[in-house]
């Protein structure tokens, strides 16, 4: 007998069939002998709904009303799923993030979760009650709804799994568990039975959409295991662990891609110390986050070519916040290129391992694929690329690093 | 200036322009001067939306779920609400049932409400700021929402009037406020200036749907002055008042009908006392309201046939019940007909006047209308005849009575 937390999608409790499928799976590891609580999103489409509604009223509103709207689609799916529950015989009620309380700071629309109390969660788990929680909401500091951010309902799993103390949190979603690459450009993708915490953050973070980065942040933060897997099958899904929890560790785990970067080139900045932090702190002060950096010496030795990327849907706004700053930075001009990928390669087991880069960038050359820029971190190599590259990239590299299913 | 509760029905909420429009009012009464209390209803047709999701998962169902699901609409139509009223400047905010709080009983579906907090409204009113209150919806003795059933916000935006104390509660719906009868059938119909409460709450009960008899019933007991008026026009509505602040009282106010009545009788049942308690006890305990009774002796002494009617949807019930007991009851048999109208003439000047019932008996007889039941009270009179004669009776007796406009 264990203590789980299962949480299910949009996709998962799209409509009254979907959650009576959800419900039956909920009863089946009750059966087995499980205490179970349920976290659950908005039937699929309606937070979007919920949302368009708000800003067709006014594109610049008060995020407090917004949660106050948008919290409404998982305070329907739980009321649904707890009656659903009960009609096969299983003790259940819906719990809305005022009610539990789930406490939140006062960061509307984006909030982060500070205390989820649970006694009164336990003693109900106890006597074998299904606790069905309206996921992305809480209540803050002052007493208005909270929600944390798109995505959000992994991490309400992820934090009641901590708080609870559950040996488990299951991600059920449309999908079959995580896999060594996108299984709709690689056709010889393998799902892993197996992968750790950090690979699973650096993936979410360059583009698998698999599960929220924040979610995994929060899990390996509190060593809470994750299991990612569908609520379409019966199949085991894929189990996020803590690296000792995996004996062989691949030396690559996945190959990754992200095709919503965009590079900016400064060219020819005058060359003098400080120019880093004059070029991107109005892009910090827009709120624009930059990613890959690379910085050459041009011929002249005074001035620089620097060269960086930014989210696509970010771009236009990171040109007007360099032309209105262009007096003090002196540059010679902008070159903005939206049609790039950032491809990644991902695995504990590179950090103890020589030649995972040169294997990266021996394939690439081998496919003629110019490599644009180039970032690192203990477990990932990111290259930035042509974005017509795409496919052949990521299959070429996950061939090279033995990835094929056979 | 005033302290006045406006409420806001369906259709005034039914899309974002609507609810633009209702902002607008809203804005035009606070620059007057007055301190704006909000009540809204969900978008028309959402609730029955809802409440079809609820009934499709379980015919059956845990009523605290139905009640969490169901008060999702009234929350989206407010957040909506307070952010187009700051869109135009003015400062407001969404209120919850839980949020005030605005205390029930523990009857989910159809709860009492037994407290609102106002202290912190008032707080807020006195600085200028709208509460925009979430209609239908409380919060119950264990923490859960509960709502107070169907129609149930023009009960809240009353319970709130009386709290507050507020000068006047404004019903704003789809109609321009209360007419002598259904314009639909008399073209000749009236827009009343004013009425009495008591003439109103016959007026509910007996099929006008303008306002929920619970609502008109707790304005009269808190002494709270109600106006029904339209949100599609400007012009001023049907105050419903005390009597004594009604000059120059008509002696008939409306005539109303309802076609949701079924006549039943029990012909030939044994003649003995206790026989009414008898019959109608298995139709009490089955939770069926009798409505008007007339019992007749028969010609050989020793029996009688009673007639009563009951509302239509449950006119199969009844029968059920009524066979169930038929060997204690000794009747002969019954006889159903759905096919009735009961027509009301209302009035608070009749109890002082004779020759308001003689009126409308030689109306109907001489247009050839056979009447079946009657049933009176003080200030109303209500006849049982065949369905098909509705049109010409009520245009008939509002002729009669002199209420045709000129």
């Amino acid at each position: 007998m264990a203590l789980i937390v299962q949480k299910f999608g949009g996709t998962s409790v799209a409509d009254l069939d979907r959650i009576r499928a959800v419900a039956a799976r909920v009863k089946a590891a009750v059966d087995e002998g499980n205490q179970v609580a349920v976290v659950l999103s908005a039937m699929a489409g309606i937070t979007d709904q919920l949302a368009a509604l708000v800003s067709d009223m006014a594109p610049i509103h008060d995020t407090r009303e917004y949660d106050t709207v948008v919290s409404t689609g998982e305070q329907v799916t739980a009321g649904l799923l707890a009656i659903a529950l009960q009609t096969l015989g299983v003790t259940a009620r819906s719990w809305l993030g005022w009610q539990i309380p789930l406490r939140t700071d006062g960061v509307h629309g984006g909030a982060r979760i500070e205390q989820i109390a649970v006694t009164e969660l336990h003693r109900r788990l106890g006597r074998g009650e299904v606790p069905v929680v309206a996921g992305f909401q809480g209540i803050g500091p002052l007493g208005r709804i909270t929600t944390i951010g798109r995505g959000g309902t992994d991490t309400t799993a992820v934090a009641l799994a901590a708080a609870l103390g559950a040996e488990r949190c299951d991600i059920y979603t449309d999908v079959e568990g995580v896999f060594t690459s996108d299984p709709r450009i690689v056709a010889k993708a393998r799902k892993l039975n197996k992968i750790t915490y950090e690979e699973m953050l650096e993936m979410a973070s360059v583009g698998a959409k698999v599960l929220q980065t924040r979610s995994v942040a929060m899990a390996m933060k509190h060593r809470v295991p994750l299991q990612v897997l569908s609520s379409f099958s019966d199949n085991p899904g894929t189990m996020v662990v803590d690296e000792d929890e995996i004996v062989e560790q691949e030396l690559v785990s996945g190959i990754a891609y992200a095709r919503d970067e965009a590079k900016i080139t400064v060219v020819k900045v005058a060359d003098r110390p400080g120019v880093a932090a004059t070029l991107f702190g109005p892009l910090s002060d827009a709120g624009i986050n930059v990613d890959m950096i690379v910085q050459n010496v041009s011929d002249d030795g005074k001035s620089t070519d620097i060269t960086f990327t930014v989210a696509q849907n970010q771009l236009e706004q990171s040109i007007a916040a360099l032309e209105a700053a262009r007096s003090k930075l002196e540059f010679e001009r902008l070159v903005a290129d939206p049609n790039v990928v950032k491809v990644s390669v991902i695995g504990v087991g590179m950090h103890s391992h020589a030649g995972v880069a040169s294997t990266m960038f021996a394939t690439l050359a081998d496919k003629g694929i110019n490599i644009q820029v180039i970032s690192t971190s203990e477990i990932k190599i990111s290259v930035l690329i042509a974005e017509e590259y795409t496919e052949l990239a990521v299959r070429s590299l996950h061939t090279a690093y033995g990835l094929d299913d056979d």
